[in-house]
């Protein structure tokens, strides 16, 4: 038997979480039965779409329950293993996150080819925040020669993503992001104009002065005024993808939308909703991209690490409060 | 010379349009030069979307200007013909409306064959909101086989013709209008579900009653409240084509957006603004169907008449009391 440490949700937040709404707690892993396999986690992910699921409501993915360990992207090792596709060291991706390690059956965990990347990429660029960058942009959006691009939340795992693949494939791309730190980290990515919505009093004129001839496509990451000042700019026939609204995760009551949607109308706008999960299709063409740009220099990334379990729901509020550049990860091995 | 009257800007309306924004005025008609016609108009068209021109704002139309005639559809008679290809006797349509008659180029008149039917359906059913809603519901919202159905503002010019043409290909169809006489009418005309929006004080929650299951494609013609129902009753990867939100048109300041619309993140919902002049294309697809349709006894359509250019004020501001039940006419010859 092996110890571990895991944080449960303890209660339901209501608005910002709170340390409270956490609770750490140790249980002893039972040895891998037939079938099954041992995991110690190296990495796990705290990402702003959990949120959502601590809160009673039916959503896309269920409510995580009170009293039982979180879930959540996570990178391992194979310490033990019933199973014969799996050997003691073998590096494995899993949704067993907020955990030290785990025992489950391995048709649970994916083995990990790293590509030579470090394993913990995969909980953020070459993982789900950058297929959700490429997916959003290139299936959604339908990114096309001579577009404007802006993204709201440019500095985060996602919209750092965002900015490198629109600028790898050419783009103008318009960045916000809060404070002088993650605006400098998007001029070094390559963004050609950057709002920092923190400095500005109106992010509709601030984002008229970066494209004064308007945006075709929006990456909202964020939602609210952001979104407001998006359909101002957008030029006819524009197109939103629509990935989260991190301004609005934590409301207690939902705010009002944006004062300017009659906008679709007269603009012809196409605003569309997505999930990566709808997108793993588009996983090897990704991969593959990827790989490219990485070796032409022209995708790079952040991460910003807390360590140990223990740390993880600091990290995880850290995000609401915009305290990550790049990637948020927590180190556990 | 020939006198005719004609209704112009007088001063632009702030909030519903009243009497005193429109003047009637005289004006003499020159003879027809060279390439010119003259039209005696028998009918004219009022339509919501003519209430953002009377703004001085930059719109997918250029704004009315003030002491000029209004435009709009009109079907006319050509009086006098200085055009080889126009005789005395020939039914035209033009964007001369809201005039008792004018002489114009011959290339700003169309030649209207009417196949049969009366020719202010030029004006609707089979003229610009009849294809309004040809084009949102089969190529904005891409119709598909099974979907559930919701339009609102269902009794309109546009909403009926959505309510048919979606029961004509075989769906279920849920619309809402105000009042028992349009709840009555679009009974009679195959809406599965009707709402009463004056009756109901919480429309999602008429809405979910409706569709227990949800909803596919939503026609929006009303924004705000109804657009919020339908944010929440939709079903996953549901398609909304916004056609136009006549509750806001009259707003002083631009009331907030629906509450709900991050919804489209999880939904994957996708909303997509149109404008009928992009759609043209299908009009030669829209008037055999449409053909068919009459023929087949699946489409009819109700008009309200005003009589006289002099109504034509009181015709345009009912649109906005939901005075008119089908199409808001003015007979002017």
């Amino acid at each position: 038997m092996t110890a571990v440490r895991e944080i449960r949700l303890k209660s339901r937040p209501s608005g910002l979480p709170t340390a409270d709404n956490f609770e750490l707690a140790t249980v002893d892993l039972a040895a891998p039965g037939q079938g099954e396999v041992q995991v110690k986690n190296l990495w796990m992910t705290v990402d702003p779409y959990m949120r959502g699921r601590m809160n009673d409501a039916k959503s896309y993915v269920p409510p995580f329950q009170l009293g039982k360990a979180l879930e959540g992207g996570a990178v391992g090792e194979v310490t033990a293993s019933g199973d014969a596709g799996f050997r003691p060291g073998d590096l494995v991706q899993s949704n067993f996150g907020w955990r030290e390690g785990f025992t489950a059956p391995a048709a649970q965990v994916q083995k990990l080819d790293t590509k030579g990347l470090p394993p913990q990429a995969f909980l953020g660029a070459a993982g789900m925040p950058g297929l959700t960058a490429y997916a959003g942009l290139l299936r959604v959006a339908a990114l096309k020669d001579g577009d404007v691009v802006f993204v709201s939340g440019g500095a985060g795992a996602v919209g750092s993503m965002v900015v490198q693949i629109a600028k790898a494939k050419g783009h103008t791309v318009i960045a916000s992001a809060g404070g002088a730190e993650k605006v400098a980290f998007l001029k070094s990515i390559g963004a050609d104009h950057v709002i920092d919505y923190k400095a500005e009093k109106d992010l509709t004129a601030a984002l008229m002065r970066a494209a004064p001839d308007g945006i075709d496509v929006y990456f909202d990451n964020v939602g609210g005024e952001h979104l407001e000042a998006a359909l101002t700019a957008a030029r006819p026939f524009g197109r939103f993808a629509m990935c989260g609204a991190i301004s609005m995760y934590n409301a207690t009551e939902p705010p009002p939308g944006p004062r300017n949607l009659f906008l679709v109308v007269g603009k012809q706008l196409k605003l569309e909703g997505f999930i990566v999960s709808t997108h793993w299709d588009m996983l090897a063409d990704f991969h593959r991209d990827l790989a490219g740009w990485v070796k032409d220099g022209k995708v790079t990334w952040k991460e910003t690490v807390f360590e140990g379990i223990e740390k993880a729901p600091d990290a995880f509020r850290g995000l609401f409060s915009g305290e990550n550049l790049g990637k948020m990860l927590v180190k556990l091995g």
